[in-house]
């Protein structure tokens, strides 16, 4: 539960927002690079944070990521044209860079242009490819931090699959999705009888993605033990965040997910030689978000196989329509399916992904948590809200939020595990990830290399 | 006309408004009994007087009424699953029964849930079904008082026939357009030279309303005396409305209307024997109704071509869709045929329930009072108001508005009958009704019994 | 560039603002003629200035254009029946005249009927039809002035052409479009190299526009001249905007437009004997006009060919539907084409009407203009702006703005013309118009008469 003050802190982030100013202070995913195929291709719009701006890829191969108001007399750069290292407005050919810079003022005596200068800029966030996303800093302290040291990122391309997916919900309440594991006892079951059944179910209800990375065990122990035992942990650049469940006879099963500042999260499912995956909340208003999603393998390329399944709705991914927009969505109650709630599955809800997006937009456009009764399953969501309130507020203090001046903290990775069940926390990040927090020590065998 | 003031009063409706707190006091159909056929089966999504609420029907087969809102994080209830004596939330399985209370808790410990109790329940509201509508008790005194005996829900199913219909405008100026009597006189009346003529036009604009209920002789009257001689007369549950205008020679052709608190109208037309209509007008919000429609016959089974007859458009129904959405709607204009207009009826569109739809709508979302020229044949539109506004004064009091103390009152009824020229309201209501308010007292040939 | 004070003078036009008062103190065009073909015939919706009101021919032929609220209880007209000199409305059949006089009020005794009288009329604005146009004059000051006395009214049908279509921005920003001649130089621009490849790409990508009233030297004049020299010249009801632009060797390619109050504009690229085109910017609201447009010769009846041209998105008409709503609009991004913005033409969009809407609503529906950087090719547009705003004032003050008094001034024209470098704008005026201000003095050989 938070105060009034603290839900608008923590969903409110315009520009001039303490939240709005912390993920500026970080470089986040604006784009798919997909989006933005081509040099001198056509500008596509881009809101972010309630920023309505465009981006387009320049004859150098930089994408430029600038306000779309044309300082001559306020028409829209969406409608210009991309050539020879900048936009040009439509209406009487101003011309601007990557930078913001005004080019060209062909309907101004060359003397005044000269004389303009500063005046005739635009505003422009610097852009970086990396990881297949189009990654912008849009804050005002210089210099930029680093690129965070994702590892899905660090891979080469073939290890990765990378897309997006838009939600009607404030970022926040979908973010607390992916730190809560607690969800899974309920939202993503299926509803059976016996061990057959439900395996078969609960790889038809989420795409084959439990088929794969979790077996009817898994599946087993998250109905049978709803009350997973929460532990958080801070590291460099954001929370671990473990549950813990009662397995087989002297075993508990850990689901341990990683919060990275200021908005990506990663799956707690994948066990040693599987592939993980990420999501990152990024808000285009207060009250939708994309969501930027990727899956990696440090080991191996990913399979055509796996391509496929997160092409057609499988693990964090929904089936979407040409413009990433999910088939099932808030207008069409995600095509609920009564009579599969009765027999198949909790929701009636075909994906995870869906699921999720159903349940979290349904807590509203902005989630009122004034009025909530959290328990010890909840610690996850307390604390991630905890952390990024702090956060906010040490910015705003003059301070430094973490992950900002360590960008190396970012190469973690958050996973699944049986252990022994007298067996604590630190024990258990050993057995799993090597570390007792989850960082990724590279070893020869991985290569480190990206566009 | 009205001030500003009490404008307000009459339209509107939100909790803790005096309008609301009105209708929030007596019993009001909220639902058809059909719109929740099964037992565990899927919530509705409910919204009245401005409430956001879910209806589903339980393993006893009670219609629940509760806040969609899960007390755990505010999830909605409404993709909660029906099972086993309540809904259990989609996110972490909190279940709630029909009385608001939480049952379960999984995700809390046993001694934190059993701590919790009050805290947990939600807003829930008493409901009971009643002449196959589902009805309920929003208000806070206790205990709640009896259902209203309107004789449609006293009578067994067979010889009633209800339903439902969606209107875009404030409760009120639909209701105003049940009292009012005299607009028959214009906005239902054919244009024609002939009797014929007259009478065939007005059975093709109206569906066979007219041609049913009334004769040429009837269209004929109301044509041609546009100023209905009105009086009101209060009694328990209501007011009689009667308007009287000039028939044959020596002969009166009186309409009487019955309206019943909080908001239920009787139309004028029925003579001894025909079928009798109502209409119930429940504020979904402030600009928009649901008007909840039924017909009777106390001394005869419904027929099949009745039953036909309503579910095609004819009587007080209009055309709808399977959402109970009419087809001549605000946004197409309600069909209007100009073509029509000029050669067939006064309106150029189709049935009663349309022209009165089309109309009142036209006022406005919600009718602006402060700019009015009532007369005479406005009578009852000026009483409805001022007794709606009284009964409001009165409960806001602390005092009993009509009706609410005396189910009994509303086993009355309304019709038209030829009378005399020189027999006075008392005697003509004697001469239909067998009662000078239209009381109905049951006898051994007149079943009462119902679901 | 605006102050915030001066921009909303500029743009805000409801009843009680200065800009508001300004258009009402004119007679402006509020319908085609066709709209309301028949006496007798059905009324129709009219938006203008903010004023939701209805307009109808009645019997002897007269448009009524009147507020649609029935003064008895606030049904709306546009639902009555148009019959016998007035409009009755459809609930209790009050009727009223096209000077919003109410003739009759059936369900009213006749005493109090005659003692209503005033109290009982609506509000109604006086119309003339002129030149296929209904125009009202919605101001307060008695006498109306007279009817602008513009040419295209003057001639017989045949030799015009009119229509209207639909915009979604503020009037002002696109009547600035039509005062702003510089923007020739991109907007409507073919991309090519070659001369005769500009020529054909101008005619494609223009529908013919170019082709008719350009040759490729036209075209390439505009191209290779981005800074016009403008010059501003106010006259009896308006103001003259002539632009230079370097064409053949010692010459200069002139294009002068006419700019009227309060908001017609004439085109500029006219040569002697050409057709003219003119535009009205009306405003629907603050964020919408309906742009009445219309092309007229002096000299003969428009041939078929210009007539199929203007029908199907030649000129200044676009691609339109039915309803006068172009096919190209913001919703769709006027259907922008990016392959036929790389190598066609400079937006990618057909149609010079469609080209000048999607760059003027781009600037958003209302245009800020405290953020611009206006240079000397703007001089245009800061003209029409200072011209406009002083009109309000001086309307404001009492005072008469330019035109109202002197309806003759009106019979100006506006067009292009390749004059020796050395030619003032006097001399070119005269060479041109023979008037240096581009009056018209009628000649036997052309008819003076109208509808």
């Amino acid at each position: 539960m938070l105060s009034h003050e603290d839900n608008l802190m923590l969903t409110r982030t315009n520009a001039g927002t303490p939240m709005g100013e912390l993920f500026r202070s970080y470089w986040i995913p604006v784009l798919l690079s997909q989006e933005v195929p081509e040099r001198d291709g056509p500008p596509v719009r881009v809101k972010v944070l309630g920023e309505e701006l465009i981006a387009f890829r320049d004859s150098e191969g930089t994408v430029a990521l600038i306000e779309p108001r044309c300082s001559h007399r306020g028409a829209n750069l969406f409608f210009g044209r991309n050539e020879g290292g900048g936009i040009r407005c439509a209406y009487h050919g101003w011309k601007f860079d990557a930078r913001g810079e005004c080019l060209d003022m062909p309907t101004m005596p060359s003397e005044t242009a000269a004389r303009l200068g500063e005046k005739a800029r635009i505003r422009a966030y610097p852009t970086r490819e990396w990881g297949d996303f189009v990654w912008a800093y849009m804050g005002a302290r210089q210099p930029a931090p680093e690129l965070p040291q994702m590892e899905f990122a660090l891979l080469p391309a073939s290890h990765r699959h990378v897309s997006k997916k838009f939600q009607e919900c404030n970022w926040a309440q979908a973010a607390e999705g992916g730190v809560d594991t607690a969800h899974f006892s309920f939202l993503h079951q299926p509803v059976a009888s016996g061990d057959d059944e439900l395996a078969e179910k609960a790889a038809r209800a989420t795409r084959g993605y439990s088929q794969k990375t979790m077996s009817a065990d898994h599946v087993r122990w998250m109905r049978d033990d709803a009350r997973p035992r929460y532990e958080v942990r801070k590291h460099g650049s954001g929370l671990v965040l473990a549950a813990s469940r009662r397995a087989g006879p002297g075993e508990h099963y850990w689901r341990i997910a990683q919060y990275l500042m200021p908005a990506h999260g990663y799956t707690p499912s994948a066990t040693e030689g599987q592939t993980y995956h990420g999501q990152t909340w990024i808000p285009i208003d207060d009250e939708s978000c994309w969501i930027y999603v990727y899956s990696w393998n440090p080991t191996r390329p990913l399979t055509d196989e796996e391509r496929a399944s997160y092409r057609s709705g499988g693990a964090v991914y929904p089936e979407m329509d040409a413009n990433w927009m999910p088939l099932r969505h808030r207008g069409n109650d995600y095509l609920i399916d009564r009579r599969m709630q009765r027999s198949e599955n909790f929701t009636g809800i075909v994906g995870v992904s869906e699921q999720d997006a159903a349940i979290q937009d349904s807590q509203g456009r902005i989630a009122d948590r004034t009025r909530e009764l959290l328990g010890p399953t909840d610690i996850g969501v307390a604390q991630f809200r905890r952390f990024m309130l702090d956060a906010a507020k040490t910015l705003a203090a003059g301070g430094t939020p973490p992950g900002l001046a360590d960008a190396a903290a970012y190469h973690v990775r958050g996973g699944g595990i049986v252990a022994p069940a007298d067996a604590g926390l630190e024990e258990v990040m050993k057995m799993r990830f090597g570390d007792e927090l989850g960082r990724v020590r590279a070893t020869a065998s991985e290569p480190v290399a990206s566009r």
